[in-house]
């Protein structure tokens, strides 16, 4: 029986997450128990407020889906919908349900992290319940790459590429003059440390690293990070730092806003002034040397112009086999990589169950922190290096990418 | 007669300064009456402290000299050095030619910007003054495009290359959750707009591009600046604005730092926050919405993992021709660029005398300007359009761009 199915992204935007809905969508054409192609615009809430186009109608060729894969952050639009459970809002749950059915969906697929996860689950289990064949299957995307399960999500190894190559060429802009400084680099991650982590990668082929790196997962402490930026002075003129945005202190409160709260007054609001500015003021105080901070800020999560060829392939791939897995009869379950060998890298695409997954937070190993607690092992650089492998030659006209643009013209409901 | 070549490079780096050299080395190669090349590192300095290295041996393929110019921030080093007059003090100059006449000099190449350019003026009449023969030849770069006589800079198009893409990706993320929001992108340029204006070429495509953009060259108004955002909320739920760093008020004083003087005690230090934090708060204080500001920060004059190949190619143009030039006897010059055709883009490469050059400052043309004072008009997109044309294969290794570094044994001296 052919049943349509429905697309819709959720969560923080990736430079990956438009190539899982392009896997999807040629999938779905490939499948003859699969229909018509539907995207809802920000996520649950365009089912909510019945805001769904056509998708698969959309392309003429191939080079339309590969500029759609080098389109960074959602293209369908995304929203932070907190799923309530059925118990609490039964409603919203028959709302959905009776969009589902209006359009003859049998397969939802939803692109996103932690919460999204939940919701699919949620939904799953509703189905079930109430006896409706619509399919829920989970795409993982996150920057963060702090999925449970999954050795990793599509997402990471693209904005792990970004920070890479953008440390390497901010360290060399650091060093330029022959002056004493402090630079840090504030590296997105509020629980977890992977995507700071990354900034070490230069490391492995002996140029340019961060001398310090400071991760969520290790308690940060102010008075030995001067003294660990002094003993780097030691040696040589130029200190740089990466820092995740999400360091804390003994007492579990992030560095920076345990300091501002004595000077809310001052910043005014706590967002104003991240870990990077907290620091540079701290250097300045202490050492009183040049110093400057760097947030690599949104362009972690949208830098498609340096895409990871192994994170569009592969995000692609979770794209194309959530719609196969689906329209062979899975549902509740989240597609993950398990990772086989790492050289050469090759990985194993799964079913997880979205109970393991959803509502989980995976930490950056703290085993693959340095005794130190400002390096990194090897074995974390092993675990980054393949994600980050490959290039692209992203779609370009005078002189900048070509993005894709859907025709958001909605369907009559 | 054959002669030994000195180069060495200046002030802030761009993504394309290597290129200068690579060309200058090269051509340097090439000429009969140039002998070894040797470099200075941290420019006038490492004259003054003889930390001067051999550059010609250090090469053994093309391959070598496609890193060197893929390799961002400037290779040998910069400084920020003014050069005071032979009559301030007469002792700088007598200690740098004694340092040039040791290594058997004729050919004295400086790469650099304004300051960089008055060095070559005040070295090249020093040097007729007291008849040493020796040529000093300027090879002009500079992200701020803000060299007088030339069309425009080598370094500009890859820096405005970068913040055309990254403006491009950034309103794609701002535009992605369905909420009331602005985002505002801080752009260097402390007295021109050359750089923010690039920020608008997206629209050359029809795709997304600032809803706003402000230059110094046009006195700011915070008022005006909160009524725009709300004219532009009536149509669309996302603003996005490109500010340049130096941004003046009617006073003439810096649009953050005039704010911040009333409040040294909350901020602590002036450079903490920029005119992209001012506008954050001060959007966020009026109109109460969700704000973001980003800051390009130094990734603008180093983003060599996205070159602009005619910027390259100009970049190296002017490093060869510069030998060329001094070779042939020419002395206290600088390569330019004129404008020949835009369409196809054409320019001629000429000396232009430094005294018409150096300590001048070409800002961006008001006329270039809309009336409203927030967008640019067509001739300006087209003047940039050229400059950030062509894509350049970084070479790339594991994942990430593979730089150049020279071997900084001294000479023996």
């Amino acid at each position: 029986m052919i049943k349509n199915l429905l697309l819709a992204q959720s969560g923080g935007p990736t430079s990956v997450i438009n190539a899982s809905l392009s896997g999807a969508i040629t999938e779905s054409i490939r499948m003859p128990n699969v229909g018509k192609v539907y995207g809802a615009l920000h996520g649950i809430e365009g089912i909510l407020k019945k805001n769904i186009i056509r998708l698969d109608n959309q392309f003429e060729d191939a080079y339309d889906f590969k500029r759609l894969e080098s389109t960074p952050s959602s293209a369908l639009g995304s929203c932070r919908f907190k799923m309530p459970t059925h118990e609490e809002n039964p409603a919203i749950y028959e709302q959905i349900t009776a969009v589902l059915k209006q359009l003859d969906i049998g397969y939802f697929l939803y692109i996103g992290g932690n919460d999204s996860m939940d919701t699919v689950n949620k939904l799953s289990k509703y189905f079930a319940l109430v006896g409706e064949d619509i399919k829920a299957v989970g795409i993982p995307k996150t920057i963060d790459n702090d999925l449970a399960v999954t050795d990793h999500c599509p997402g990471y190894g693209t904005a792990a590429k970004y920070i890479a190559t953008v440390m390497q060429e901010i360290i060399r802009d650091a060093k330029v003059y022959p002056v004493k400084s402090v630079t840090i680099v504030e590296i997105m991650g509020r629980n977890t440390g992977w995507l700071t982590a990354a900034g070490m990668l230069p490391r492995l082929f002996g140029t340019a690293a961060p001398d310090l790196i400071y991760l969520p997962e290790i308690p940060f402490d102010n008075e030995r990070f001067i003294r660990e930026v002094g003993d780097v002075f030691k040696s040589q003129n130029t200190v740089v730092v990466a820092v995740s945005e999400g360091v804390k202190n003994a007492a579990g409160e992030y560095v920076a806003s345990a300091v501002q709260s004595g000077e809310s007054d001052a910043f005014g609001h706590k967002y104003l002034a991240g870990v990077g500015k907290f620091l540079e003021r701290l250097v300045l105080e202490t050492i009183g040397c040049k110093v400057r901070s760097i947030e690599l800020n949104v362009m972690q999560r949208s830098s498609a112009h340096l895409l990871s060829e192994t994170d569009v392939i592969e995000a692609r791939r979770v794209g194309s086999l959530a719609v196969r897995r689906a329209a062979e009869g899975e549902t509740g379950i989240m597609l993950s990589f398990e990772r086989i060998s790492n050289k050469p890298y090759v990985v194993d695409i799964r079913s997880a169950k979205l109970d393991e997954v959803a509502n989980l937070e995976k930490r950056f190993p703290v085993e693959w922190i340095a005794p130190s607690g400002h390096d990194l092992t090897q074995e974390a650089l092993e675990y980054m290096l393949p994600l980050i492998a490959g290039e692209v030659a992203t779609p370009m006209k005078y002189g900048i990418p070509v993005h894709f643009e859907f025709d958001k013209t909605l369907i009559r409901l």
